[in-house]
């Protein structure tokens, strides 16, 4: 049985608390965090404390803090023997202190407070400095998913810049295309199905092959028009700056 | 019985008649196309023919060609008695010929030839110009889907340009994300999961309070570091007006 404790009260640590609580050979035995109120939602840890002076012993440490804090919070950590790891997919390994144990546990995935994961597919992404690290990371990673990854810190800064386009710019597309069709009296919800199949085909088959719309067919008409259409010109920019990478990746295919 | 001929033979004619074939209430009699190779799999319809003199009558005639098609294809139809639809999002209604009975049936998903759609969920956007030509269209949409959709010209075009953000262009950022991970040595499936639950938050939550990542959070480090990372013009160009319209977003929300 691992024993765990949790640092930080946001998305990721609620989230990985939700997740390992009740499973079998892992137990969170503490969960620490700046501000009283926010440890509310773990108020059925055996332990919550706002004192770093007061960490429990465990086997793991799990750092779930905003990223310009890692460094500052895992200092607290210099004198314990147990794993010390963080969940950031950009920051890499190095920035926690060189003389503890260290790690890294990143979930790929986006979290948000309201909704709960199903973690059993979400791949998560360890590195650590020793063998018996990784068994150990492997070992805690398993009580939540069946995917679980070994990266580098210059893979995991990849792939998280990977997610900002398939995850953060993808979301502000459907922005843009919500408000269109605000605009147009038509409710969002029309593009439900298109939204879910596009993902869907990216997941099953090349999405290179995948590629439609006026752009990859060249049809300048369209283009011209959809750019009429488009009465704020941040979003005139984004169309313009896609449908040329478009065209200028569909021409070294061909 | 709503008996009805086909024009075209690529994905959207191939799609449509495959959810059309053996559905109650409506019956592919002919299917029309210029290239008699690209007839081959619409064998098991009645009749396929590539001699626009040659149309059988039927209450309804689906055009479903390249929009640059559908004025001249749609010319063959000025003698016939049934109702002339279109499928096109960007296209209007009068590109059909004022002497025909004319509509629009634009069913709204991206649409290939090698994956059947389940067409049950997917909305048929329909518009017409008489009551009973709406109301024939959507007896012939009912046929095929739950989800169907008065709409204008103008509505529709919007519609499509709405399309092309949440779909053309987001199958493009997954090609970068792709790209992305394939440098770094990592497998693309590894975003599955991401990209699947983006797609799905979006469909069941307001997608602005969904925005995470380091242009929200203002993470300008990060940023910085994601150009550095990104060795193509065109995605750091991507990246930058991406990033520029999701700060100003949501500095209005504020």
């Amino acid at each position: 049985m691992n024993t765990v404790v949790i640092v930080g009260t946001g998305n990721v640590a609620l989230q990985l608390y939700t997740a390992m609580s009740n499973k079998e050979g892992v137990k969170i035995i503490q969960v620490i965090g700046r501000n009283k109120k926010k440890l509310t939602p773990f108020k059925n840890c055996p332990k919550t404390s706002t004192d770093y002076d007061n960490i429990s012993d465990a086997n793991i440490y799990i750092i779930a803090v905003n990223d310009d804090s890692i460094s500052t919070v895992s200092q607290h950590f210099k004198n314990k023997s147990g794993l010390v790891v963080h969940t950031s997919g950009s920051m890499p390994l190095s920035v926690l202190p060189k003389s503890v144990r260290r790690g890294v546990f990143y979930p790929l995935q986006t979290i948000s407070k309201d909704r709960n994961i199903d973690f059993s597919e979400v791949p998560i992404c360890i590195e650590a400095e020793k063998s018996e690290d990784y068994a150990l990371l492997r070992e805690l990673a398993s009580t939540i998913s069946t995917q679980i990854q070994i990266m580098t810190s210059d893979q995991r800064k990849s792939v998280h810049l990977a997610a900002v386009f398939v995850n953060n710019f993808t979301n502000h597309l459907y922005h843009i295309g919500n408000e269109i069709c605000n605009e147009a009296g038509v409710p969002f919800t029309i593009l439900n199905q298109l939204v879910l199949e596009t993902a869907k085909k990216a997941t099953e088959t090349p999405v290179l092959n995948a590629q439609t719309g006026p752009a990859v067919r060249n049809d300048k008409l369209t283009m011209k028009e959809h750019l009429v259409l488009l009465n704020n010109k941040d979003y005139r920019d984004i169309y313009s700056v896609l449908s040329n990478s478009i065209q200028k990746t569909h021409e070294k295919k061909l």
